[in-house]
């Protein structure tokens, strides 16, 4: 990927493996909290914080299933770049099925945010960006940071949508419950961390590791790495319904966004073609449960992934050829709920309601 | 893949998509024929012919199946090339696991048989490749005719064979029956060759095409002729244990050695990913079935077939990395005896000396 460097628009930096032919990912740069605090910087406000994203990218997609499974579409609006990345990184291509305009600047480039934000810059230009609207600056760009402040931050924002009685007519909310649903509840927060960072080196990062690895070695460590995880997670899930236990956490929104794309890209594009995800006895109908869960499924655009990873990366798939892949059937009936737990109580009342 | 034009070794020559992008294979070039006719140029001998071959290549793998369902071992002698082919074509790597010398020439590369055939030729330089010791020349490279001989000119040599006593010792045959197998019945022909020739363009061209299309167009087509085509023979099998019907035949042999290559090299590779076939009802017992036919197993070398396609297109696969894949167990049960018809009784009786 293209960075910025002081400011500049640099093309000559892809980043590109190491020498040892492994791929290693570079630090996201703003690192700043939301936090519900009257002497925080930034507070939780509905209308004051955009999100930008990209449907293909893991990372943005799991801000976007926070977002959703928290019923926060109406506080936080979001911009959608194109799929297809090419030396100018990410950009809006409004007119493209799926994409959005820039709502906050109308920027052409997701980079002019990041100058905007510092006109020194040295950085990746990655989404999800978090854009605070009220002091013109990104809060933050790393994923699983903001997917736990909208997770944690924002439950009085939604609590006062709700006491100004918003019926949800007109909103963007789908009838999902906005409110009472907590994917960090206390008594799992230990084990939600744990599982978020236990998961990412073997499998949200190992599929890239597998995928970009430019020697045999680092492509081999990375695919025992990542099955070897798959299969305990697949034995871990045969006696409970989510990753922690039986509440829906963030660590299975982490677990989710690698999962619904590995059939499709992971295991073609990258190489990791030991099974598909749908051929794993427990793996499988716990993807189902999660791309059911509702809210969830509106989250999920497979043209956009699938188009992003095929013709982004040359190095990889020189002729940009998009692979039919399977069409797994996330819709088909999963079984799950016979396990002990289920989703957080307001999503479940919004499942009856379907 | 580099040609011969005049004699010459050309590398400027690389067998490439055409301008819409498709891939077209050019035709083969020695058609010349065996057999058992007093007037023949060619006529069947033990000894006199000798078979090139690469265990990565579908066209090759079909002539060695041929070979050892008839029980041929011991008549026609085999050189195997090493897997990987680079710039200079195939060529022989005897030290290398699987590979052999040239037992005729002691040739470095294969394309110097093409030349010691006919100084002057222009010709792609493949296997297989069917040799004649006695007038130093290339018979045929053309691997449906040279099934096609094995199977239905040497029935005379092999009787000699067992009426000289041959008790199988020390002997190639692995207990294979040398005689009394015919993949070409009476009965079955005009089916069998329209069989051959109807998976010929969707199947085992059609992989082909798949993968080395540099245009999003050929590859679609390819791909929905390649599924549709396998879905009709999944069909077809259900009631079938053969392609033909209750007999095995040349156009099963045809049909294996794409099969049994797909999971591990052409799903992933060839981005032929709709599917494995290990998850297709009737295909993949139909797999193993051939599979576990006495004397098939033999001719089937993994390590060469993921070798060779993974290293040897830079163009599609730039890191030459070899993709795990699936380990399809294709010595699992497969209850295909259940369904009417059996193996040449030959075949299966050695199956039940195994």
């Amino acid at each position: 990927m293209n960075t910025l460097v002081d400011g500049e628009w640099r093309t000559d930096a892809y980043e590109a493996a190491g020498d040892d032919g492994s791929f290693e990912r570079q630090e996201t740069t703003f690192r700043d909290w939301i936090r519900d605090d009257p002497d925080a910087e930034f507070q939780p406000e509905a209308g004051r914080y955009h999100l930008y994203v990209s449907y293909a990218c893991p990372w943005a997609h799991r801000t976007l299933v926070t977002r959703a499974l928290k019923g926060l579409e109406d506080a936080i609006s979001v911009s959608v770049v194109d799929p297809y990345r090419d030396e100018d990184g990410w950009q809006f291509t409004p007119d493209k099925e799926g994409c959005t305009r820039d709502h906050v600047h109308d920027a052409d480039y997701l980079r002019e945010l990041y100058v905007r934000a510092d006109p020194d810059v040295t950085a990746r230009v990655t989404v999800p960006v978090l854009w605070d609207a009220e002091t013109e600056t990104i809060v933050n760009n790393e994923s699983k940071e903001i997917m736990r402040m909208l997770d944690t931050e924002f439950d009085e924002v939604l609590a006062s949508e709700a006491s100004e009685g918003s019926s949800g007519e007109g909103s963007e909310s789908d009838g999902v419950a906005s409110r009472d649903v907590d994917l960090y509840p206390e008594g799992y927060r230990e084990k939600v961390d744990r599982i978020i960072d236990e998961i990412y080196e073997p499998i949200n990062n190992g599929v890239y590791r597998a995928g970009f690895a430019t020697r045999q070695e680092p492509y081999d460590e990375a695919v025992d790495d990542l099955f070897a995880a798959l299969d305990r997670w697949d034995d871990v899930l045969a006696d409970q319904r989510y990753l922690a236990g039986d509440r829906l956490t963030e660590a299975d929104i982490a677990m989710f966004t690698t999962l619904v794309r590995f059939d499709n890209v992971y295991h073609t594009h990258f190489m990791c073609n030991v099974q598909f995800i749908r051929e794993y006895e427990n793996l499988w109908p716990y993807l189902r449960d999660l791309y059911q869960t509702p809210g969830v499924a509106q989250t999920v655009n497979m043209d956009h992934i699938k188009e992003h990873y095929y013709t982004t990366h040359p190095d990889v798939n020189p002729h940009r050829i998009v692979a039919r892949g399977p069409d797994p059937a996330f819709d088909a009936p999963h079984d799950r709920d016979e396990l002990p737990g289920s989703p957080p109580s307001a999503l479940e009342a919004a499942s009856a309601d379907d």
